[in-house]
């Protein structure tokens, strides 16, 4: 029988742990799917990993140096042999590369080029995530409302226009990684200091503290496919520890209770979010509602486990999803204008 | 001797046959380095070309296809023989696919993925700059003035909001490809049946006639690496067959006669448009002047033949660009979480 799904996973990131967490989690949740695994080595090698060692200590381990490596061609994947390259039947790629090389777009642009079928942010779409900067733009131009920011470079001097509380976010990273709240002036230096470590552009924020976080994940596939609205009970706010075990949830949590008028506005931001640009991908969106006001506080292009435990169905979600990816527009290429230039002026040769 | 430079180009863009041109004219341009050729085609394989093939025929014709094709993996191109894969000395690539793959950053992230020193825009700096749209946004939040615009989605009502007359752009083109002027409101129809053929989303600006446009390159490498101020003699705006034999420029132009101060802003203006984002890259900016205001008309991240006639030492800006290029964040991965869970938990396995 052919793969349904090949979950790709991995990567040179932050996350790269989380997403082998994440991978281990969606394959239980998947159970029934004919199912591939494909793993993305710290050094970005691709290894073909048998179903029955998605484990997390292959990955720790280095056991899985051992497992098949794969190329990555025009079509699909392939294992190379002594009677040349053949290529790996993988079904539809699910991008469950958090962080770096899966959601800043490396992976989405690699994919499209060499025309293999995949779940996930494309290309556009990872950039206008991936960097909180680029979603403040983004999302001011599709009509949704965020927290006003300010951006710090390295190097450039730190004049913060907030009253503190404020809240420190490396540009380009997700799950709180280098996040700090910053209470005072003098604890200032620090948070900076280590918020520089993972980036060179630093978005701030007014902390708003007790406000309440809701995550909406959903895709479009034809028709809009919303998962239910959660609350999630949350710290100050999730370290890497925390987030982390949430990356293997995959329990029904309760719908959030909310005013329908505020759960509606909250759909209508998803979709002005999603719009065509998130197209082929199944993301979260994580909101908070301040005097009942709707705002985006982060786009989560993929999220952990692929926010299953959100839906009711998810896996009639993900079929329907594989079944509507975007097509790229075929660009015909007919040397029209070289021929002409050839035989009129014989000047480009 | 090894390869100083690979020049990439083609690709599936309707940008191809511009590239296969800049690349004939930048070997000339170059002569004198060790150079190297890879070609894209038009469906995605990547070809391995002889110098003394470098004619436009030589594509045109389909002659490439006999030429070696090549994969890509880690640390560089390859050729596959009867003895495995073999690596191909290329020293740095120069990205000269115009358009599509080459400025929508499929072919950055490739090269970034797989370690491979590159010029050109990176991942990031290719969204800013390919979609037209999402370069208002970057250019309003790092402070440089921009036309007004407003951006029309295919499937949408066209309600316009500016006075006629207009010029329509798709969102993700260059090389005036799908652009009109609209002079009146009859033709609008018409124009935006053109442009929705090339794009789902149009960026519209108020057309503003006999304005002078200004065109400057650069690069920063460690200083700032300027060109000279090109006011180029244009129609209304250059047609595809015109902007195409453009690409083929190498005689050098006159700097534009400007006031120092208005040069030092659209130099001003450069900076903060190419920040650290476009690091690696030898970009081009259009600005327009408009009484005596500096304007951003639209970055070429990839600018034709890598706009050398602007620059008094090309060949020498090139090389501090090459020794300049920007390193990416080393990621330890110690599985520290994981060995953490393992034996705390025993809940991941």
């Amino acid at each position: 029988m052919s793969q349904q799904y090949t979950i790709l996973f991995g990567g040179s990131s932050f996350e790269h742990e989380i997403s082998v967490v994440s991978a281990i989690t969606l394959k239980k949740v998947l159970e029934g799917k004919q199912l591939g695994f494909i793993f993305v080595s710290a050094d970005r090698e691709f290894y073909k990993i048998p179903a029955d060692k998605m484990k997390s200590n292959h990955f720790s381990s280095g056991a899985y140096k051992k497992d098949a490596k794969l190329g990555l061609a025009n079509g699909g994947f392939t294992t190379s042999g002594l009677f040349g390259s053949k290529r790996v039947d993988t079904g539809t790629i699910i991008n469950l590369i958090h962080g770096g090389d899966g959601e800043d777009g490396k992976i989405a642009g690699m994919l499209t080029f060499y025309k293999i079928p995949f779940i996930g942010p494309r290309l556009e779409a990872c950039a206008v995530s991936f960097n909180k900067e680029l979603t403040k733009m983004y999302a001011q131009a599709v009509g949704v409302k965020m927290l006003d920011y300010q951006v710090i470079r390295r190097g450039e001097e730190a004049s913060i226009r907030f009253d503190f509380p404020i809240i420190l976010k490396p540009a380009r990273l997700g799950s709180s990684i280098g996040v700090s709240i910053v209470k005072e002036a003098s604890e200032l230096d620090y948070a900076l200091d280590v918020a520089f470590e993972f980036d060179t552009d630093i978005v701030v924020e007014p902390f708003v503290a007790g406000v309440h976080e809701y995550n909406l994940a959903g895709c479009f596939t034809g028709e809009w496919n919303y998962s239910i609205i959660e609350n999630p009970q949350k710290e100050e706010f999730l370290d890497f520890d925390k987030k982390y075990l949430d990356f293997n949830r995959s329990e029904k949590p309760q719908d959030a209770d909310l005013p329908e008028k505020t759960a509606e506005a909250m759909r209508d931001a998803f979709r002005k979010i999603y719009g065509t640009r998130f197209a082929g991908s199944l993301i979260r969106c994580d909101f908070f509602v301040i005097d009942d006001e709707v705002y985006l506080n982060e786009i989560n292009p993929i999220p952990g486990s692929m926010a299953n435990y959100l839906f009711a169905d998810f896996t009639a979600t993900m079929d329907a999803l594989s079944r509507s990816l975007p097509k790229e527009q075929h660009i015909h290429i007919d040397y029209l204008y070289i021929n002409k230039i050839q035989s009129s002026k014989g000047k480009v040769r």
